[in-house]
């Protein structure tokens, strides 16, 4: 019989029979952590109602190009968790961050040194990088796919009626010697979509939705383990409290201002200019 | 930084300025005990998205009729888990339950000795029962709600098209005794609604959708503390596995077959009929 005491090991009995040992693991310690956590707060009724409607609703915010699960799991730092056990912190390799919820469209593939900025406005930006493996040997034909937030804050599929359809995303192929380069603006910091219920629990605990401006940058290519992480701009707000716990320091680079004529001219940008390099080094591995 | 070793602090830090001080325990409790599950199993980003996607598809699930997240907090045992702390069970006291997803319609009401059977299939039953507080002495004017699944294990929202409105509920007041009586057919055992992804959880995990036979009964008058518990059958089958751990063996009666015209005529039903007494006791308190 049930009992408040002994409730975890009551529930915990009744998946004895899962077939799927790896799913009987993970069910019985979530219980056993769920049970815990409702016992420590002596959670009431009502609190208990509250809950159950926040989860409703937060499900029935989401459409095809709204994820109000993974924002929850962003700003209770579960997916920077996640994403940190499956890629522990290496010095040699380039760190992962999250995807974050605007990964939802293919980027259109384009050539070395083209622009993804199809709208033309903000400070014009040459990003350049190479992909090297752990032992410094460069990965030709990796794929870079790149996506990023415009100089208002907005990724194109939450304007589809203002911005063009990709503006700011490109999947780029690397050269013989690993390099990748290509033209942007400089994105800005943003904030999460907070018009759903995750917005309403950040502002009932006064916390920001806001995101330091970052690219967001993937790397994939046959026998190597993709990374996926961010390019942070220096000197962005927000960087000490990403609203998603996504920051690290590693990943923070300088866009030094270039004003030259003459490299503006050669990197096919008006003068001044913004400039990053961002090498990145990936491990060899199973890809996934 | 965010790091896997001290992400439960850096995320309860971000609450640090939550203005309500429950709130604020809660979620931090929260976050430290969903870090440390997301640890404890190394929940692998594929595990993650798996998870997103459950929650998803559970909050798409519901509706006006259909609440899937009570029903995975009930198969959790958490429904039951926050009952029991809200209702620490005391001997004298008739024991409390989980009220489930049934309760979304008013029950009508009726007068004492009404029958609550609208569409008249089923071994039909007589239950009474009187209501004291904690001293013995009766309470005049509570109202006792019922409701329960018919002799197929359904109940009247299920089937809208099939079963008349308001099948099987019935809003019944004490008289000057305390005392309470309505005419009934005996209920089945059945499935929770097992069609959504809760239904997935149970038959991946080998688990059965079944809840043993009961009649629901939620007892409430001024300066009382609502009781919502269930009179369960005895002998039905699921007593010892019901599906949402809903079960206590004090809550178990024996429905007497009574073979016996003259008590039947006095009873306004045919012979043989079911008979259960359910004395009730309640805490004097705050209502609610």
């Amino acid at each position: 019989m049930f009992s408040a005491e002994h409730s975890a090991e009551t529930v915990a009995a009744s998946f004895a029979q899962t077939g799927d040992p790896r799913l009987r693991t993970v069910l019985t310690s979530l219980i056993e952590h769920l049970h815990a956590f409702v016992k420590d707060v002596a959670l009431t009724p009502e609190e208990w109602e509250a809950a159950i409607g926040f989860l409703t609703e937060a499900g029935q915010a989401c459409t095809s190009t709204r994820q109000e699960f993974v924002l929850l799991s962003d700003v209770l730092g579960v997916s920077m968790l996640v994403d940190a056990l499956s890629n522990p912190a290496d010095g040699e390799l380039t760190e992962s961050t999250v995807e974050g919820p605007f990964h939802v469209v293919a980027s259109p593939p384009r050539a070395l040194g083209d622009s993804i900025d199809e709208a033309g406005d903000g400070e014009p930006c040459l990003v350049t990088g190479r992909v090297a493996d752990e032992n410094g040997m460069p990965v030709a034909g990796a794929s870079v796919d790149v996506w990023q937030a415009n100089a208002d804050g907005f990724y194109d599929v939450q304007k589809p009626d203002e911005l063009p359809e990709r503006n700011l995303r490109g999947l780029f192929t690397t050269d013989d010697g690993g390099g990748f380069r290509f033209r942007t603006i400089v994105p800005r910091y943003y904030p999460i979509p907070d018009d759903g219920p995750v917005g309403r629990l950040l502002r009932a605990t006064s916390r920001h939705p806001y995101r330091p401006a970052h690219i967001h940058v993937e790397v994939s290519a046959p026998g190597l383990r993709t990374l996926t992480t961010h390019l942070f701009v220096a000197g962005t707000p927000y960087l000490g409290s990403d609203a998603v716990f996504g920051v690290k320091s590693s990943l923070v680079r300088e866009f030094a201002t270039v004003d030259d004529p003459d490299r503006a001219a050669g990197a096919g940008l008006p003068s001044p200019f913004r400039r990053v390099d961002f090498p990145i080094t990936v491990r060899r591995g199973v890809a996934g």
